[in-house]
C-alpha cells in the first residue's frame, strides 16, 4: 500500500513528484480562482508546495509556498490574484529538496518578458542540460527540471518568433517526463513529452479552456473532458482559442505512460488516456481473483488504495467485499509520533481492526503494492491478532524491481524487498498464508491494451536512466 | 448524511459534542502522552477545541487551546506534560460558544486543592443551577456544563470527606446527559449520567487505567477493554486501583442510551455497551433492504458514514456493493468556499462521481440521515448527470423529527424537512425515484435489544428538555 | 537602571505589573478602540498580555492574549469589538504565571449579568480572601487578583442595589494595592484603594470620559487631564456622567503612593497626583550633583532611564550633558541569546559606547537604580574600555534594601546586593571611581513634598505585607 | 526627521536599502551566530527582510525571509547554520519589490559550484545588463541587483582561473554603488565600488576577518576595527588570510561617499572612513548654531535622529540641551492607524510633549532633514500647544532637492517640498518662527574634509543616472 504523505502513512510510502492545472477564458473573465479548486483536486499529487501564477492586465503575478493548498492560499492572498489566464502547481519531492525556493510556477523575466512554468515528471538529462547552461554563465536558484526548462525556452526565445515556436525548439534538448505548462503574458502553452509519462489533459467550460494533470480536475471546475494532451504535442491556448502542434507526436518508439498512476496515483474518477482509472483497478482486482485465487470468507482493501481492487476480487471470486480497517483521517504532516512505550501502538493509531468483521474469517486482503514490505508484517498481524483465521494477501501491481527516474520516488534497488526475496519468502516474513502478486503479462489488462511503461517491474526503461544525480538543495 | 466538521462537510452537518479520555498508571508512570493519542482516536468526536490536563508530583497542569489535537499539541508543549494522572478533552460546539475559554478540561482550585474536569454530554438544567450558584455569589467566566459540574463538587466538598464522595453528593443535582471525567492530583474518577446517554468505558494495559468515550481509543493506545461504565456508577481509581460506587444505578426509569451514536456518530471499530458500532450500521443496512426492497444494479454508500450501511443493504439484497462517489479528504476547516461562478461546484469539489461506475445502472445511495435535505439533492442530481438511470436513497436512520438537548446539534424543529413533508415529497423534492427510511419500530435490532433513547426521531425524551438557554459567550 | 521586558533588557530588571484604562461615551459613540490607543501609551507597564472589554448594546464582550498590544489586536479582531463602554489593560507578570488564563480583564457573568474587571496592584490578603472564599465554594481558574475581587463583588451584589455599592461594599475586605475598572453593561467604574499606591486619574473629550493608569494615556487619546482618582475614591460613570464616593478617602493612616513611579516606571510625559514625571527625574539629578558632587567632564545617562536625572545632574553642576550609547532597539522578545564564544558580547550587543565621546574623558553615569548589580559593572567597563579616565555612577533613587508586595517585581532581600555590601564596596565591585546613591532624605524634593511609600528603601511598609503566597499556576 | 521604517514612523521616512555583514573563522571554527548578531546590529540598515549564508564543509547553504533578524531566526533554524565561513543581509525595499523572492543572501549554483551574494548599494545600468543578458538566454526570478552581478561573475568565472578574479572581470560592467560581499565554499570576498558610496569595513577578532557595513557591527561581535575597504579595492579572505586587489583603486574621479549616511543612515556609534558618525552629527548641529543662530531657552531634538545635532547646537550655543518629546517605542510594524475620529492623534501616539519641559519656553528643535514637510508642521504645533512661545527650527542637512538613485529612497523631484518652496516659505507653512538648513558650502566640516555625494542637495551626481526603471516584482 502506498499512501498520500500529509494524512495517511499507514506503512511504505511512494509519491507522485506533481500535479499542473491552467485555464485560460477566452473572454477575459477572472479564472484566478479557478486554479485553486484545480490544485485541490489535484492535492494527492503533491502535498509539500503550491503555487499559483496569473496573468492579469498581461502582468503576471505569482504565489507559492510550502503547503498544502489549503495552508498556501488564504482568502488574502488568493483575492489578489486575479486573472484570465492562471497556472498552478502542486509539488511533492524526496526530503533533501523540500525547500521554498523549488515550490512552482517558476516565474521568471526573459528577453522578451514574463514566463511562468509548472511542471510534472523529471528530466533524465537535467545534470547535463545544467552543465552545459552553466559553462554559458547560467546561474541556479532551484533544482527543479523548470528552471532548466525556462533557461531552455529563453535561449531559443533569443532567435525565435515566438514562445510556443521557443518551447518547440527547446523540447529535443528534453530528455525524459515533462506534462508541462508555460503561460506567457498572452498564452497558455501545455506540452507532453513524446513519450507521454506523465498524464494531461484538456477541457472546456464555456469560454474557458482548461489543462489539468487529471479530469478529476476538469470535473471539479465544472469543465466537459475535451481530450487528452498527446504524447509529443504541444496544445497553445491564445485569444483566438487552442491550436495544436504535433510535430513531436508519434516520434518516441516507446510508450512511457505509467502504469502506477492506474495502479495507484491517480483519482479513481480519472480517467486517463481513455481508460478510467476505477475500472482499471477493479479490473486488477479480478486479474487476481483468477490468477491468485483462494478461497476465503471476506475480501478486504487495505484502505483506502486497496479497495477498489479488493472490490474487484470480490465481483470475480464471488467472496463477500467487506470491510476490516477504520483509519484515522486526522493524521496530519504535524502528528507527533510516538516514543518509547508507545511505539508499537504507531500503526494502530492510524490503522485499526473491525474485530466483529474479521473474527474468524479467512480474509483476502489487497494492497495496491509493496516497497520494503517493513509495515505490511503488521497489518497482517492485526488481522490475526483481530480473530483472523487465514490472511490471504494480494498485491493489485507485481513486485517493484527497479527504481522509476521519471517522477514516480520508487527508491533504490537495495531498498525494494522483491529484489531481495521470494514472494514466498516475503508472505512468509509478512506472517502472510498466503501471498499474490498481479502478474506481469495480465497488466495489460487493466489498461484495455494501452501501452505502458513498466520498467519498475522489469527494468525495460524506454529511455535510458541518468547517470547522475543532481547536486543537493541549498535552502533549509 | 452528517459529517465531521472540519474535513468532510458535503452537506448538512449534525455533531458529536465531545469526547474524553483518561488514564492512571498506578507505579507512577509517565502516561501524559496517552492521551494525546487517545484524543487523537476521538478526534471525531469534537474538531473545535481540546486539551490535556496531567497530574505531576501531585501538582496539575493543562494545555488546551483552538484547534484539532494536530494543531493545539506540538512536540515541544507535549514535551512539558507529565503525570501519572492525566485526562483529555476534544470539544464541538455550535458557533456562539466555539470560543477559548470553553475549552476544556476545566482545572480550577477549590477548598481543597485542584481540581480538573472534561465532560461530554448537556446538562438541562444547567441555566437554574447557574442562577442558583449564582445567588450565592458564584461567578462564571465560561459557558460550559463543566464550570457547573465544578462548582457543585466544590460546594459538597467543603462538608464532605473525599472528592469522590463530593462527586457522588453534586450528581443529584445534575440533571442531563455526563459522561464525566475528574481528575484530583491523587485520582481519577469517572462518573456516568444514570441515563447512560454518552457512553463511556474502562480498559487497562499492564498498570494503566484507561477511561475513554469510546473502545476505538482503548485500542490506540494498547488497552485492553474492561467493561463499560455503568449508568448511573461512579469509578474511583486511584493507587491503590479502580474502585465502584454503584448506589445510583438503576436509577432511572428509561434509558438515555443514544442510538445516534450507533448510526453516525461512534467510529465504527468502537463497540458501546457490547454493541459493535460496525454491526449495528450492517443490521441497519440489512434491515432497510428488507423494509424497502427495491430492484436496482449496485448499491453505494455516501461516503463515509453510508458505507456500511451499504454493504449491510448489499448483503441482504444479494444487489453488488460498489462505489459511486470520490471524496476529497483535503477539505479542511481553512477551505475557501467557491463564490459566484463556481458555487454550483461547491458538492463537486468535495464529492465527485465515478462515472464508469454509476453510468446506466440503477442505483440504490444510502446515506445515514437527513436533517435540513438542502444538498442531498445535489448529490442524487450528480449520479443522475453520471448516467445512474435511477437513484433510490435509502436511510439508514428513520426521519429525524425533534432536536436533541442532550449533546447533540441536531437543530430546531422548523430547521427539520421531516417536520414539513412526507417521506414521498422529500423523495421528489431530492429528485429520487424512491426514498426509505429505517422503520422506527425495527430499529431496535440494530442494537440487540438495548434500550435506547430514540428522542430525535418521536420526541419521546428520557427526561425533561430544558426551558430556557444560556446567555451567549462572552469571548470572541 | 531598570528595563522594560519586552525590548531593552540591558541589565536587571523591575517591572510595573499592570496598567488599565477604560472610556465612556455618554452619548452611545463607539469608542472601544480607544482602548487599543490608550493600551497602546501604556505599554511600558505591562508587556506580558493585554486584552479589551467592551460593552455593546449592554452585553459585554473580549478579547485578550499573550503578547504586546502591536501583536494581540489586529485589524480583524479589533474590528469586533465596539461598543461605547470600554476597558482594557496590559499585564506584566512574573515568570510562573505568565499563562494565557490571568490575562485581563476578566470578565464573568454573575449574579445580575455581566462584569468585566482590570486591576493594577497586589492585593496583600489575597490568599485568605481565597482560603475563605473556597471554604463557601469557590472554585478559581486563575491566579489573578482580579478574580478574587470579583467574587468579592458578586458575594455583595447578591444583596445590595447597584453594582457600584458592591464595589463599595467588597472594598474592606481588599488589602493592598487596587487601582481598578469595572465595568458592568452599563457603567464604568473606577476605584483606588485608600493608601493611593497605583495612580490613577480621569479624562474627558468631548462626551468621553476617559480613566487610565497614567495621564500619557489621555494625551494619546485627545482627552483633556480633568483629576486624579483619590486615594480612597470610587467613581461611577453611567449615562448621565460622572458621580463620586469618597466614603473611603482619608481612611488610610499612611500614604502607598508608589515613589518608583517617578524614578522609573512611569513615562516622563506623565503627571501623577500633581507632580510631572519629568521634572522628578531632573530634580533627582540635581538632587545628586548637590550632594554628590565630582570633578568631571561628561554627564551621561544609561539609556534610556538614566537619560533625564543625567540632563538633571548636568544642569545643577555646570558639567555638559552628553551621550555615551547607543541602544539597539530592535532586541524584541524573540531575542536569541548568544552562547558560548560570544557571550561576553551580551551586553554590547543591546548597547555600544560612543568611543569618541568618552575617550579621555572623566565621566559621571546616571543611572536609575541598582538591583542585583549584576552588570552595572559591565557598563563602567565599557566606558573605560572605550577610554574613559573615570567613571562615576551616580544612581537617581536610594538602594533598594528590601521586596515590594504592592505591584513591583523588586526580588527578594538576599537578592538585593545593597543588603549585603556597603556603596563603597558596590561601587569598587562595579569598578566605579566613586558612587553615589540619592539620598533617602531628600527623596521627597523629587515630588514636591508629596506623601509617598519608601518601604523598598527603608522597610516602612504602610501596610502589613502578605505572610504567605499563592499557589502557582496550572496553565502552562 | 527620518525614521526606521517598523518602530518609528513619526513622519517622512527615508530608508537605507541594505547592510551586510560576513565573517570567516580560517581556523575552521563555527562562526555562523556571529551573522546574527551582526546583522542584529545592522538592522536600522534594513527591516524588511533578511538572511544568513554559510559555507558547512565546503557546501553552502542559507535561510532568508521577509521580516526583522529577530522574527526571520529562530533558535531551531540558527542552530541548522553552521560553518567556518557566512555572510548576512538585511533589506529594505520600496513597497513593490517587499517581496520573498528579493531576500538575500542570492544563493546560487554556477559553472563552479555554489555562490553566496549580498549587496548593498542600487547599481544605475541594471536594465541594461539585464537587457543584455537577456538576450543572451538569461532568466531573471528576482528584481535585485545580487542576481544581476551574480550573472556577470558566473559569466566571467567560466573563461577565468578564480571567483575573485571574475568578481574583478565583471567589475567593469557594474556601474552603481555596491559595497558586496560574495562567498564561494571557500572564500569570502568583498568588493567596494571605485566611488565608494556605501561603507564597508574590515574587522578582526582572534582567527576571524569580518567585514560589515558598519563598525558598530564589528564591536557587537568583539571585532577590532582594521581598516575600511577602499574605494575600488577587493579583498579576498581565504584560509591564508586576507589579500587586497586594488587594481580598481583611485579609478573614480568624484567620491561618491554618501553624506546621508552620517547624517541619518549610519549609526552613530560607527566610524566611516575614518569620521565617527557621533562627531560629525554633533559638529552639523555646531554649524548650525554658528549660521542660524537664534536667541531661546531650550535646544531639542526630534527623537531620537535629532538629538546628536541638538546636543551640538547646545554646545556652540551655550542654550541649554533640554528634553521635549517622548516616544513611544512599542510602534510596531502590524501597529493599527488610527481612523475617523481618532485621526488627529495619528503622530501623537507615536510622539508625546513634556508639557512640563516646554512651556513658556523659546525651543529650537532640530531634526535631520524635511522630505515631504506633511507632519513636520504637526510636532512645531505640538510644541506650541503645549505652551511653547516660540518654535525655531534647524535642519542639519541642506534641503533635499534630487533624488538618490544609490540605494536611498529619497522620492523624485516633485514630493520634494524644497523644489515648491522658499526656506522661509516651509518654515510659515510649518508655523515654525523660523527655519534653518545646514548650508551646503559648510557641510564639509561634518566630514573633516572628506570627498562626498551631495547629489540629493545640488544634483551634481558622481555618476549619471539611470534612464530607465527595471520592470516590477511578480511575486507577492
Amino acid at each position: 500500500m502506498i499512501k498520500q504523505k500529509d494524512s495517511c502513512q499507514i506503512k511504505e510510502e511512494l509519491h507522485e513528484e506533481c500535479g499542473v492545472f491552467g485555464a485560460y477564458n477566452t473572454k477575459g473573465g477572472d479564472i484566478a480562482s479557478w486554479i485553486y479548486y484545480g490544485l485541490f483536486s489535484l492535492q494527492h499529487r503533491g502535498q509539500e508546495s503550491c503555487g499559483i501564477a496569473v496573468s492579469e492586465n498581461r502582468d503576471i503575478r505569482y504565489y507559492k509556498d510550502m503547503g498544502l493548498v489549503n495552508e498556501v492560499f488564504t482568502p488574502e492572498n488568493l483575492d489578489k490574484l486575479h486573472g484570465d489566464i492562471a497556472i498552478g502547481h502542486v509539488r511533492y519531492s524526496t526530503a533533501g529538496s523540500s525547500v521554498r525556493a523549488n515550490a512552482q510556477p517558476l516565474v521568471t523575466k526573459y528577453v522578451k518578458g514574463q514566463l511562468a512554468i509548472a511542471h510534472n515528471g523529471n528530466l533524465v538529462n537535467a545534470v547535463d542540460l545544467r552543465e552545459e547552461l552553466e559553462k554559458n554563465g547560467a546561474i541556479f536558484q532551484t533544482t527543479i527540471d523548470s528552471e532548466v526548462i525556462a533557461y531552455l525556452v529563453a535561449r531559443e526565445r533569443v532567435h525565435c518568433p515566438s514562445v510556443e515556436e521557443a518551447v518547440f525548439r527547446a523540447m529535443p534538448y528534453i530528455q525524459g517526463a515533462y506534462s508541462l505548462l508555460v503561460m506567457s503574458p498572452r498564452k497558455l502553452i501545455a506540452a507532453r513529452d513524446p513519450y507521454g509519462f506523465k498524464p494531461l489533459c484538456i477541457g472546456k467550460r464555456d469560454d474557458t479552456w482548461v489543462v489539468a494533470s487529471e479530469t478529476c480536475a476538469l470535473d471539479t471546475v465544472g469543465a466537459e473532458f475535451i481530450r487528452d494532451v498527446e504524447p509529443g504535442e504541444i496544445i497553445v491556448i491564445n485569444e483566438e482559442g487552442l491550436a495544436s502542434d504535433r510535430r513531436y507526436c508519434n516520434l518516441a518508439e516507446k510508450s512511457g505512460r505509467c502504469i502506477f498512476e492506474y495502479i495507484y496515483f491517480a483519482r479513481p474518477d480519472s480517467v486517463i488516456d481513455g481508460v478510467s482509472v476505477f475500472n482499471s483497478r477493479i479490473m486488477a482486482g479480478k486479474i487476481l481473483a483468477q490468477t491468485h485465487p483462494v478461497e476465503a470468507d471476506l475480501v478486504v482493501g487495505v484502505p483506502e488504495s486497496g479497495n477498489d481492487a479488493a472490490m474487484g476480487y470480490a465481483l470475480e471470486s464471488g467472496i463477500p467485499y467487506g470491510r476490516a480497517f477504520v483509519k484515522n483521517n486526522y493524521v496530519g504532516r504535524t502528528f507527533i509520533k510516538p516514543k518509547q512505550s508507545m511505539r508499537e501502538q504507531s500503526v494502530k493509531i492510524k490503522l485499526n481492526v473491525l474485530k466483529d468483521a474479521v473474527k474468524g474469517k479467512r480474509i483476502i486482503m489487497i494492497d495496491d503494492s509493496i516497497v520494503r514490505g517493513t509495515t505490511s508484517g503488521n497489518i497482517v498481524q492485526m488481522l490475526k491478532n483481530a480473530g483472523a483465521t487465514e490472511v490471504h494477501v494480494r498485491i493489485s501491481s507485481p513486485p517493484f524491481k527497479y527504481p522509476c527516474y521519471f517522477g514516480t520516488d520508487i527508491p533504490n534497488r537495495d531498498q525494494l524487498i522483491a529484489n531481495h526475496y521470494t514472494v514466498e519468502e516475503i508472505g512468509e516474513m509478512m506472517g502472510a498464508d498466503s501471498l499474490g502478486y498481479l502478474d506481469l503479462d495480465r497488466m495489460g489488462e487493466m489498461v484495455e491494451g494501452l501501452e505502458y511503461c513498466q520498467a519498475c517491474f522489469n527494468g525495460d526503461y524506454p529511455l535510458a536512466p541518468p547517470t547522475r544525480d543532481i547536486r543537493g538543495d541549498m535552502e533549509f
